[in-house]
């Protein structure tokens, strides 16, 4: 079969591979619709490593099973999935101890395209196949259940984990996908005052039907200031990061109230250095403001929750599709269009039925 | 001044009382919108006791400022305000426990019309005026927020109270004003699937713009039976019991799948007999489900925290007025209604102003 | 291979049964030591079902490997094993929920000796097993090792529940072997004031050694009365029920104060009414106590951490053994004992080793 | 009256200062027992600011009342009390978002010798007495009573933040006094093993008898690789830092397992820069493990839960006690080896009584 691959750092294309083989309690998948990911820009030209030279990219995709093993109760050949882009090993003790997504590891959930093969593929494998799949409700669009595996459960883990109250002030740094998500997710989660910071005009226009209440934008002077004042001085009882980079976390603990929380939703790559002043650490963390961050919880049942939450119309998703292409062989335009980031690009989907 | 009284059980009206005298920390109100509560029904007509005697009824408000005492910052003559059914005395260290609703024993919070006056009167006061008001934001109708003052807060509670996270199914037993809000607060910290119970066409009406994707009704059948058959056998994450009776809890507790959770939000009177079955008790509540119940959280922040979400948006409470009357003159008229509790009736308001 | 099983409601004895067969990520033991426990009593004397014909008892056990599946990483044959009486399957997506003891069903996690043959046999099964055994410690005592499984779990379990602090003051309902794990879990989880209540002399002597500071009786008068006396009219934090009738538990809603927590650990069987009047459930579970209970969590990682606090030293959990007996063939002499529960009885133990 | 105080940064000294003033609410005391706190030594010789002129030192005090305000109901004349180091103003709405150390701004709640004079004087004033103050028990020593108000809510503080949980491993950074109660605290929470990182031999000794099961040493080499190598690779569920600077905090994030938790306990001063590697916080905080800090607990209902562990003999805090003074003239005395931190010094006590 062909694949779509990261052959070393900086250089992508197809390559033929082996078909994958099925185990007793996985599933081989066709692709249905696919989306790139700024991961996957990440993966391939930003990453090294030996264990990435040829490895096929790809973690955002809807399904249909076209094998499944033995042991796979509650898929059958020919159904359609959803499969989220983190499929933890639900066979590792860790688990038990409360962080599935980096049972193994730190993030040995994210196994698509780090650890194994992606889904850029005719065929791609997907593990633990009833712990990890959900199906595709009928009639839901591709582009409204594809959101879910990533984009969703990313922005919407932000503000899970700084545990976002009814009628917190919320502020969301970057409204990127992931960004905007964290804001519809806020609003699912009772926030009242929601601000987002960005600048481009279609992701504000969205940011607002999402349930944003005011935007601010670093062009317009420092944020931590803007913030203050939209805030009357208290500050907010929740700041999500999606965005940014190292200084952005400091901004975001300084606008975090005492008692409050933050957390980062994205790596900060290309730098190994995170620097604080005494402020904007509160002398090492003392200001009762929980920090917290990680990646896309994953699994089954996360994905069959935020399906639920789509398809009872809590939010849509597929505002943020901004760019449609069409078969799988357009993978590799698509990608370069997420590497290029025009200036009206959200997301991009590969509709590949 | 002249007071909306209960005499005795079952008899209210009209009375001269001495003009309430304020306190350091206390402001003296006159009220601009009022709302009859089924609770007022339950101290007038149904509750007996020596302290009940000539007290004031009322705890719904929204009132004017007309004298501040010493002490109170933050709120002078003039100012319109929002006045939480619940009003903690913050000057007991229970308040320390987490629990400052019942600080200083059950129900203790509840002070308006069964500790002290309530607030049916031409004035009334308020304890700890910097704790326990909330500014009237600027053009917001008194016909939201007035819902913010009982129903939003004992509604969102048992959302609160059972945690209801993103993707649950959550049924609410009961879609009266209270049920309304706990649909709405369901949706609003996440849930998908929402199963109301009731059979009233205007409840049902709302419930569905609040949320509700199910209605079931009494009328049709066994309700743990349908609950069941709705949710695929498995039960729901979250079940608010805002109305019925005794045996209600006992369904509430089935239909919840273990580790999942049960509020009740109403006090259910009439009966001295709470009975389960090793079924509808699990044993003894042996199922891993968090039981839990109590009633309207109240105090400044929580007030400001609901208000604020009705400010952004996030939900329109003032669709539960069914019925407006002016003149504080009318509020035997408006209490009267509550009591008969006609089929069209949710919420009724007297607007004083 | 024989085993010692429940032929039908009332009749035990040993069987001849064809050897356990070991799945791939399974392993078989053979035992080193043996407990019975209230529970087998139950399952054999009391419980009736056409599942549990010829059904293997036992479900306390520290075992030997003597055959691993091939899957198995962690254990090989010859490996001394603590056994969790709860062993859940971690194949199914409840356990993403967070409540894997019930995964599949209200205690499906109690495989032993309900769904599947029990240990009090030659050989046994254990499934799963890198995700629900721990090794034992060399050098570790089977009669600390043994109370891990079972005893120590559930009485922490409702420590756990009722999320005991710092200076709690709590009431644990009964200190028979469960309540005593009750203690010391309070113990070990910042209880202050600790309230046993029962009246047998070893079980009191036991109780204060791990940390009760107060012992009431049922003979002495209400408990309720005596708890709240002893609390100076507050109630307790936590209330703990770890013995007792369906009343009880309405005794240990009203002793909890407003904002603590109520537990239960144990299946109240015998009655199918559980009566509560208004005050003994507060209106319906109105008082903002949290009530919770369930059975013993199992796997791996909790028996990981049980034991590793029993290396620590933290208790001492053998101080229970009251009666000790040789030979896997006394087991059945150990069960009746159980059975007859004489005054100075707490827990028997088989060493078969 | 006369007071120990701070005229200047590094100037201190006795000055007659007028006698406290008593608010309705607030009481006047005499000490009956102070101690010296690194904080103290911190405020003395290293912090500037125009509000610090002559401002009395001191927050550790066990006092006898010698006034009362009117509306005090709980103490009076002659009272001997517990008055904890923090004593937040419970009037602020922000003890209603729940973090009352903070309320009113980050550190707010350390009133003593930061916003008005500190307890070092023959008498002192204690606001909101009934919310503050702690009865001390009959016959409990000063020694251990003494410890509750600093020492032990601090150190216990950070278990709390971490949430430790039955068979957890700690590592706590630093065994001066706070580290010391980390350790006695993380044992009362349920640890397992429980690593302390230090030095000192009467440091060492005593860690162990509060709990330690291991002790490393900075001069042993990178204390990182051996907590990794003493915990079999897996690192640390919770990780408390006590001691140390800005490297520290790395340190504590590298060790800690994801899905763990961190917390720090001291304020980081004499540096304005923090730096991390993208390893030592996972690429901004990204491994699912919370981090969180902040300064001591207060208030009555703290002391009181402190003190009943104390009472029920649940800690003996008074091992720390390495130095007493007599008499309140000693206080320069004791000051100034706090200062100079023999190697021997772990607390000192000044008795006035």
């Amino acid at each position: 079969m062909k694949a779509y691959v990261r052959h070393s750092m900086g250089v992508v294309g197809w390559m033929e591979k082996p078909d994958p083989v099925c185990g007793p309690d996985e599933v081989i998948c066709r692709p249905l619709a696919l989306c790139p990911c700024s991961s996957d820009v990440h993966t391939a030209w930003e990453m090294d490593g030996a264990w990435l030279k040829d490895i096929t990219l790809g973690h955002e995709v809807i399904g249909q099973v076209i094998e499944a093993g033995k042991d796979v109760k509650d898929f059958k050949v020919g159904d359609k999935v959803i499969v989220p882009c983190t499929t933890p090993t639900w066979k590792h003790p860790d688990i038990q101890d409360g962080d599935p997504w980096d049972a193994g590891g730190m993030f040995a959930g994210i196994n698509f395209s780090n650890y194994e093969d992606g889904v850029m593929a005719e065929k791609f494998k997907v593990r633990s196949a009833d712990m990890n799949l959900c199906h595709l409700p009928e009639g839901m669009p591709y582009e409204k259940a594809i959101m879910v595996v990533d984009m969703m459960t990313t922005g919407f883990h932000g503000c899970e984990l700084a545990n976002v109250r009814y009628g917190d002030t919320v502020v969301v740094f970057g409204i990127g996908p992931v960004g905007l998500m964290a804001i519809a997710g806020a609003k699912l989660m009772g926030a009242a005052q929601l601000i987002g910071i960005g600048t481009r005009p279609n992701c504000v226009k969205i940011a607002k039907e999402y349930g944003a209440t005011d935007i601010i934008s670093y062009k317009d002077g420092d944020v931590v200031e803007q913030i203050m004042k939209i805030t009357n001085g208290r500050g907010v009882d929740v700041a999500i990061v999606a965005g940014g980079d190292a200084e952005t976390l400091g901004q975001a603990y300084m606008v975090t109230r005492c008692g409050g929380a933050m957390t980062n939703l994205n790596v900060i790559t290309g730098t190994n250095e995170f620097k604080f002043t005494y402020a904007s650490c509160g002398g090492g963390f003392m200001g009762h403001k929980t920090v917290n961050g990680g990646l896309c919880p994953g699994g089954r049942r996360r994905a069959e929750r935020l399906t639920a939450m789509v398809q009872a119309d809590r939010l849509d998703p597929s505002l943020m599709v901004t760019h449609t292409f069409h078969g799988l062989d357009s993978i590799g335009e698509a990608l370069q269009l997420m590497k290029d980031k025009p200036r009206d690009l959200i997301k991009p989907i590969v509709i590949c039925d």
